[in-house]
């Protein structure tokens, strides 16, 4: 006898892993240049040089035993002071060192800000359909209620739909730009009107209702769009950061959660995650990152392949007749499945060897989400196979 | 409005920890040099120099793209294969890869493996007094209830009263050996004892009883006894371990779950702690520190100093007059306080610039810990202060 909902979570793995190790044994079997391979968000451009070498020269330099050794359990001053001095920089953004924490990657952001804002067994977390999945299992590690927004056509939040399910028992949403699985990014207006609409409702109900924004494609903003940055706009929010994708580095687990230091009570919140890591069992990030982050903090790895990706992708499928959403930033394109379950779509992908994740576990019907962080070589070898996949359906 | 129990453990910290912040403090008032600082067990040995250098060869001969990449959420697979091949070698341990989970360091270990067990909010879990006291706050965690066990003269589990704590509603036991705080080793007669009570008891409610044996101070066995390893002993065994102090690598947060194959439920178990580690958002462990682990599984720190450390001050205490409990392993003293009230006591002790850990939140009156991970200058020097506490109460 073991924990059901954990054992259900380790048992089945995500439905994009499954495809993942999928690909993994068809590579084997019919050669890895035949497998196209766009189910997981691992980045296909290394870590700059440049953060490799700082690796090296800290280890050969810093104190031997305070290299390795325990770091405070919210993380080393100075980097939280070069987070903090960054975001200041770039954003105008108000943090304090004082209410950064640094993390061990996104999740662990994510799933700390959740225990430590989740109060009761009613309170509600709102996600923005399309979501990444694994928000689902967070808000269940929190013990809260998920609750899903629908989009509006243009893929941002339906905010019809969002004024309905904000009710009192709304503690927290959870929202991501630039978006997986669609690309998308959140322009000023959007999050300004969301802002708008949270503290009408914060008033109504009497109580914070917290907005956590989730930023690990933060860098790769590609739309021209200034980057809305969260804490200006809205008081109680949190910010949720990983340097897995913008550095290269999701193997490492090394992010940061930092609330807004005008959140109402931003000393018990900051106090609340804290112990929400350390009942969690965190103790502190990786030591050896936090010692390099004060100086690769401006530094990104190169995401020009991206960009090719993105157009050769985006050129080569609407070419071919799939309705495509043009993807302003990360590395995800949403397409159309051409036929209504996705989950047959993605399968009879899986046919032409084209793995491809489908949308229902996103919160959203009838698409398939394209990891386009692979080899250029890859999109364009991949192009024949979408080709006869696309005249599967015209038979 | 925030998580009550999160506020609570992130505001209050640990006792040790306050301690040791303080002493971080007063050390910039009197002086590092005068300041004697036993509060924390943060190893004063550096990892091994081939240990550091096998990063840098990492660092500069992996595939870039690879090197800092996800692994498996379970670990990669050559890490696991390092891990199983030396414990088999070294103890005839009966371990398995397919049931090895890599973890960000013991607690993430233990609070894994305790979410993965616990099944009812009526569940106990047993400690046995005195025991690290972040135990209760990783057992809260699971939603489990922790019940206690008394030591008996030797410091060693007290069987009579153990056969009475464990009832039908009796999960899970956790054992520490080498023990924090006692530095006591539990030899093979005490672990088959156990097993054999956990058998019968087993037998009489009809359901597993989990033993969870932590073992962060394996490497730290100084006591000349064999290290009896719990799988060769009890078939529902879980070892958690830590790279922290046989490597000193506390920081780097690396460590394992190892499940006995011989586990009644073996998959569903191991599925349950894949789940668990993914519900709170642990990912994978540092990517980095699994690529080094085949290299360096079968080096530890140099230990000399801790050897040293603990003659001179076993008999420079038991000089003075204190009641000294011999360590045979770890790098920790269990002393006797000089007056009930061990809180009262370290206080005290800590007018003399002497920063010692009261017992009580370790699960015993009476004692305070002192951590010799220090300078041996630092041993030397504190001499004086204890003479003058001691005779403080002699006045």
């Amino acid at each position: 006898m073991v924990n059901e909902k954990a054992k259900k979570y380790g048992g089945q793995g995500s439905a994009i892993r499954t495809l993942f190790e999928y690909g993994k044994k068809r590579k084997k079997i019919v050669g890895p240049e035949n497998v196209f391979d766009f189910s997981i968000g691992n980045p296909s451009t290394p870590a700059p040089k440049e953060f490799n070498e700082t690796l090296i020269k800290i280890i050969n330099e810093c104190d031997p035993v305070l290299l390795h050794s325990y770091t405070s359990a919210i993380g080393e001053a100075k980097a939280r002071e070069a987070i903090v001095d960054n975001l200041n920089k770039r954003y105008d953004a108000g943090l304090d060192r004082h209410y950064v924490y640094i993390t061990c990657g996104a999740a662990a952001g994510l799933t700390i800000t959740l225990k430590a804002i989740a109060t009761s067994e009613d309170d509600e977390a709102i996600v923005f359909a399309p979501f990444f999945p694994e928000y689902t299992v967070f808000i269940e590690n929190a013990g809260l209620k998920e609750v899903i927004v629908n989009p509006d056509e243009n893929m941002l939040p339906d905010f019809v739909d969002l004024e309905n399910k904000i009710t009192e028992k709304t503690r927290v949403i959870i929202m991501d730009s630039p978006n997986n699985p669609t690309g998308v990014v959140y322009g000023e207006e959007v999050i300004q009107k969301l802002a708008d609409l949270l503290n009408k409702k914060q008033k109504e109900y009497g109580h914070e209702i917290f907005l956590i924004s989730d930023e690990p494609y933060r860098e790769l903003n590609f739309s021209g769009k200034k980057y809305p940055f969260v804490t200006r706009y809205y008081d109680n929010s949190v910010v949720v950061y990983s340097f897995s994708k913008s550095l290269s580095l999701p193997g490492e687990r090394i992010g940061y959660i930092a609330v807004n230091p005008k959140s109402e009570h931003v000393v018990d919140l900051f106090n609340a995650i804290n112990g929400a890591g350390r009942l969690m069992g965190f103790v502190n990030a990786p030591a050896l990152f936090q010692h390099a982050l004060p100086y690769v903090i401006d530094m990104v790895s190169n995401f020009d392949d991206y960009l090719v990706n993105r157009e050769l992708l985006y050129k080569g499928l609407t070419e071919l007749g799939y309705e495509v959403i043009y993807p302003e930033g990360a590395f995800y394109m949403f397409v159309k499945s051409l036929e209504e379950d996705d989950f047959k779509f993605s399968s009879r992908a899986k046919d032409f060897d084209i793995l491809v994740a489908p949308s229902t576990p996103f919160g959203v019907k009838g698409y398939v989400r394209i990891a386009y962080c692979c080899s250029t070589e890859q999109i364009k070898n991949s192009m024949k196979a979408f080709k006869a996949l696309k005249e599967s359906y015209e038979r």
